[in-house]
């Protein structure tokens, strides 16, 4: 098909309203391949800088070029190099030594999905009757069972990948960034948020094509089953969603053991500052940003936007829409993705070509019209794609009744979705910015130490849920309301349309805050630490709204796949006032805690032996206070490393056997329950867990930052106000990166397992009510 | 009815299987005033220990005695008479004044009762037809509306009552514990364990007796429509605690804020101990126990036994039993709470008259036999009501279906609930008590500082919650599952049944402290401190030990009430799968979050107040530290005073309002799923703050006492680990004796709340979408 074509088949479509199949089929994979070329376009802008020990371009040298602020020797450069180096290598073989215990996961868990799947009708190879397409023949339940066994497969290795490449441009952005601050705020800035859009776009753009090429591929097996085409395709999102929990926690307890472990020596009893090179702690700490936070949370977002789609895709295939075979409507979800990996495009331009940053005071208003940008036009996106794809009415399957949908019903679900990430970003903002009242309080709160410090935090994050929650609950009332589940699920998918976009403001927390670690461990002017330290502080904020929208986003996708759950396993009320549904609800609001009192302790645990030896090494290693000697980063690489491998297991089963075992033992209306508890409670403790922890760090920078009389009057560094909000900060670290975020995977992936396996339990499920 | 009648009908009765009604009418005055002359029998024998400042009783001066220990001087004596009249004047006057406030809210919301539930069938006079037992006529709208603002008032004032009565016999019984600590720590243990059984009993026997009468009074008017005299009196049940919510809140606050602010600065800042009388936060923090732990703490049980009563007579009177109007049966609720007043006096026999406390380490041990014993005789008391009060079969109302349930499937229903009971009580003496590993664990996170304190506490706190929800669940499934929302309400009152001896054990607590408060203020010999210290570590586990069974009754209650008003509003399935009941669940969830950032930052600021009160005493007042100067306590009673008072209604305005503003504008469905949200969802807060509080207050003393090798390795007092102890411990505070306690009101207020204006909403609500 030429340009001329398609362009003539566009302009003949605009006119009856709606996408053919073919140009549905050229749009979506040209969108992804499209989102895949910009990430590279920025990755070889970011290459363009040149980190001196990275001689692999040959120009090293040119390096310090005329404009550059500052006098720092070739010497300084080379060590950003060494140190970047020693990050990137520590990052890879933790990543690497972590996906070799996933492999054997990963295999375990396809055997028994393959087990469990293909026994629901005895491992017959016989065709089915279809459930929904009433008269026709579907494909025979073991071909399911293999084919969702694949999508396991290929969703976790797309998680993995996504995760992998966001930690590689990380760990290559990061020193680029510290040495482009000596330049000036502005080019930092820049070069660390196209390092985040590398990763946003790759993910956004990789998720969308793995997805359609997967579908395409099923469908040469099942071609016209599409019940059993999109059943497995579930899969995928399990697969995403199953790493994401691995790479969350485990990636979160690396980096908060070493983080946390650092500090309490360094900064509490040594009067050392952050990420000083004395500190044995310091390059796990910095590898700990880049496998958590960066690899964690691109595994995340992946698993939750496979998931939404996963969700959408289900339930559309049991529609009006999926019986009939509308190609184009079908793939509204993908179409809906596609729209935004360009819409996040021209948004990135904004951020990058068509403004500058001058100023530090620019950083976080830039960010923050990136989300603003990218929310309008995606709105329009929205309406064009709910008009062009859709046929102006359809029907919906919604628990044993049928409802009648017209295509600006979606268009509303997708963009209330949408918007509740606006408001939910924007009032993570308002509570985890210190240019607002609440973290002023709290700091303000450090003046009598750090029991009113942890009183004020805690107090702020409960707080912290009202607005979101309330946002969350109309996004679910009005697509509830106008088209059931799968209103929700496409409602999901408009809060993550803009991931791109979402990703790149968040990646660049991290990167930033390497960039200032970099610059601390390479010695380089207080002049350019200020200006990471400025990047920093934004990046805590954006990095506080990305699990804002992260959890936002899980809330919706988990009621999708719930929904989903429910339909697959033939339900049709989940009524709390029957015992069954009751005791699950309320097991299920207590699994957000059980999870995270093993998150958390694990955290103290490792902490508290990487606290041991970095004590020890201070003690024994002659002249390692003076910075005489070097001390042993590689012993606390590995102390986080183990403790992160060992730890992330018991986290890992409590949720990967809960939906097995009730579903097993007690049937579909006790998981039912299980999942609507857990999903109801899990977002509250997790929204509160990381603001709470976003606050304190930003009550410590305020009162570091000293940039008001109030803040002054709070400080200085080691001031008694600043050690409580150390203690603050510190007691935050794994609220915020561990437990909290991990409780998004935690309610996504319940649901989304549940959905899987639901032929299973609906079939063999609650053994032991059967039993009695 | 001599007393040879009553043996010669009971033993009919045997024969039969049943109790008359006759009977019924005479056991539960009979045992409700047996507890009443047993409370008062205790207070006698507590009253027997003289206070030299008493005079009263004309024989001061013969207090010390010969096998008194240590050579306290009378004028030691009289300084603790002294200070004990200041802690009793200081709480009373609080109290009026808080009751003051509340009488106005009273009166308010008896209005608001009236003209809502009057608005029904539009004032009318005329009366209805009924709408279970059919082709019979029952009272007018307005009749219930008048009734059930009568039996409000009357809760109300119940309420009121049992908790000033149960401060009175603490405030006259701290002194005469620390004057008996003189003589050996048996002494002071049976002193302070009778006071709190007078309180114990008295409230059992007064919430039996008022209900009681208040049937028999409301039969006048209401003859024989049953089911409009048990609607009413469900307003019992919402007076009691409505009135139980600002006691805990307002109580609490002031407590909290006494307590945090003396610590922040006495023991932190000046290094002088707990309760010292140079800190002018003094008088105030023991005032707080017993406004706070004591008033409130008895306000709130009142209320959950007041409310479970209620749920259970409601459900009742629309069964076969209230339909056929079988008195005996309709009373098993009132006859399980009379024979549960006669189990705990005996209970009581066995700490005070049939062992002795000889030594520090049988404290803990022998409070705990209490909860076994009592646990063992009250399920032989419910087997013989349970097969004498009930008949062997009858039908409940379930849900618009019929369930028959047979005589024993209660019994099963009641003895699971007081096991439970005993469950969460053991559970919760594991995660606080310095005696098992957990509070060791968290004791042992001292070492590396105050931050990993909290995070090892906050994780405690998570973890447990899982023991006592599966306990929950457990009795919820069974009783469910036997005999529907008459199950749970009997559970409910099951676990209730043993209150006498519950409060007994935790009303012991806070006069304990108090008393220790009074040995440090008095001056009295280290010995004594020491012995006291005992007592009140003891009561720092069996107040963990209350709280957990005052939530744990909580679940169950509100379960139970949340059951009745499902049925008053007359909708037959809560359902998950509709938006509507969806986001009700999700912003239920909530409001336990919105609820604690409340108290907590109120909390907070009142300390900061108190705080900069106290420091600014010791900075002007010259020779305060020196003790030649008196601290103003009076303006720090001022404070704690005001902040409780205003700080109390912000939270009270969200409890009372949301289930008014949901049902009025929402309707039915979705307030019922604000009532499960709210229920499944703060259970798990209330438990994971009061645990955490303990736990972290219980470390501290660990380190303090210093027992264990171990536990000297972290001290001494003053030690690193020790300051970062206390700041824990100051963290708790709020966390375990403000928000914790209160969110048990929370759901079962919303609930109760509900059920009484159930008939509005039924009828007017839904506003919102009625317009829509």
């Amino acid at each position: 098909m030429t340009g001329l074509d398609v362009l003539s088949q566009v302009a003949s479509h605009l006119q009856m309203g709606m996408l053919s199949e073919g140009l549905t089929q050229v749009l979506i994979p040209a969108a992804a391949l499209v989102g895949i070329a910009f990430a590279l376009l920025q990755w070889y802008l970011v290459s363009k800088v040149n980190v001196s020990g990275d001689f692999s371009n040959g120009y090293s040298g040119k390096l310090i070029e005329e404009e550059e602020d500052g006098i720092d020797s070739l010497e300084v450069s080379i060590k950003c190099a060494e140190i970047q180096n020693a990050i990137s290598v520590g990052a890879t073989s933790f990543l690497f030594t972590q996906y070799k215990y996933l492999s054997v996961f990963m295999g375990v868990f396809a055997a028994i999905i393959f087990f469990f799947l293909g026994s629901v009708k005895g491992f017959s190879t016989k065709s089915e009757p279809c459930t929904y397409s009433q008269g026709k023949l579907c494909k025979p339940a073991l071909a399911n069972a293999a084919f969702s066994t694949l999508a396991f497969l290929l969703g976790a290795l797309t998680s993995v990948l996504s995760g992998f490449l966001g930690m590689k441009i990380a760990t290559y952005a990061n020193a680029r960034t510290t040495l482009e601050a000596r330049k000036g705020v502005g080019k930092a800035f820049i070069t660390a948020f196209r390092s985040g859009a590398v990763m946003g776009f790759l993910l956004a753009a990789n998720g969308l094509l793995v997805l359609y090429i997967s579908i395409i591929l099923f469908k040469i097996y099942y071609g016209d089953d599409w019940e059993g085409l999109y059943e497995s395709i579930t899969g995928y999102g399990l697969g995403g969603s199953s790493m994401a929990l691995f790479g969350r926690v485990g990636g979160g307890i690396y980096t908060k053991a070493a983080d946390v472990g650092a500090d309490l020596v360094g900064k509490v009893e040594r009067n050392i500052p952050e990420d000083d090179p004395r500190n044995p702690a310091v390059i796990a700490d910095n590898v700990g940003d880049n496998v958590g936070d960066i690899a964690g949370m691109g595994s995340d977002l992946f698993g939750s936007y496979a998931e939404a789609s996963c969700a959408a895709l289900f339930v559309a295939s049991i529609s009006s829409i999926g019986i009939s075979h509308d190609y184009t409507a079908m793939s509204y979800p993908l179409i809906i993705s596609s729209v935004g990996i360009v819409v996040c495009l021209i948004t990135t331009l904004f951020a990058t070509d068509l403004s500058e940053i001058r100023d530090v005071s620019q950083i976080e208003p830039s960010l923050k019209r990136q989300l603003v940008v990218s929310t309008i036009l995606m709105t329009v996106g929205i309406a064009m794609v709910s008009f062009f794809a859709l046929p102006s009415e359809f029907t919906l399957f919604n628990f044993g009744t049928e409802k009648a949908v017209k295509n600006w019903h979606l268009f509303f679900c997708v963009t209330i979705g949408l918007w509740a990430g606006l408001v939910i970003g924007y009032t993570t903002e308002y509570y985890t910015s210190n240019a607002y009242s609440p973290v002023q309080d709290v700091a303000d709160s450090c003046r009598t130490g750090a029991a009113t410090n942890v009183i004020f935090g805690l107090a702020l994050g409960y707080k912290s849920v009202i607005v979101p929650i309330f946002a969350i609950a109309v996004a679910i009332y009005v697509s509830f309301s106008l088209a059931a589940m799968y209103g929700i699920a496409v409602a999901a998918l408009g809060m993550l349309s803009t991931i791109a976009t979402g990703l790149a403001i968040d990646a660049y927390g991290p990167i930033s805050d390497n960039a200032g670690g970099i610059a601390e461990m390479a010695g380089m002017s207080h002049k350019i630490r200020e200006r990471t330290d400025a990047l920093d502080a934004a990046g805590n904020t954006t990095a506080a709204i990305g699990k804002g929208f992260a959890i936002g986003s899980a809330a919706l996708v988990s009621l999708a796949l719930f929904g989903a759950f429910v339909s697959r396993a033939g339900i049709n009320t989940v009524d709390v006032l029957t015992p069954k549904v009751f005791v699950g609800l309320i097991v299920g609001a207590m699994l957000p805690y059980w999870f995270s009192a093993m998150t958390m302790k694990s955290v103290g645990s490792a902490a508290l032996k990487m606290v041991e030896e970095v004590r020890r090494q201070f003690n024994t290693i002659p002249g390692l206070m003076e910075g005489r000697a070097k001390p042993d980063y590689a012993n606390c690489v590995k102390i986080s490393t183990d403790a992160s491998l060992r730890e992330m297991i018991p986290p890992g089963a409590l949720v990967m056997l809960t939906p097995l075992i009730t579903g097993t033992l007690f049937g579909v209306e006790t998981l039912a329950g299980v999942l609507a508890g857990s999903l109801v409670s899990g977002v509250q403790v997790a929204i509160s867990a990381s603001n709470t922890g976003g606050a304190w760090d930003n009550a410590k920078k305020y009162i570091e930052a000293g940039a008001s009389e109030h803040a002054k009057s709070l400080g200085p560094k080691g001031s008694d106000a600043h050690k409580a909000a150390v203690i603050g900060d510190t007691i935050g670290d794994p609220l915020k990166d561990t437990s909290g975020p991990s409780l998004n995977i935690l309610i996504k992936l319940m649901a989304v397992e549940s959905l899987v396996f639901a032929p299973f339990f609906a079939a063999h499920g609650g053994l032991l009510f059967k039993f009695l």
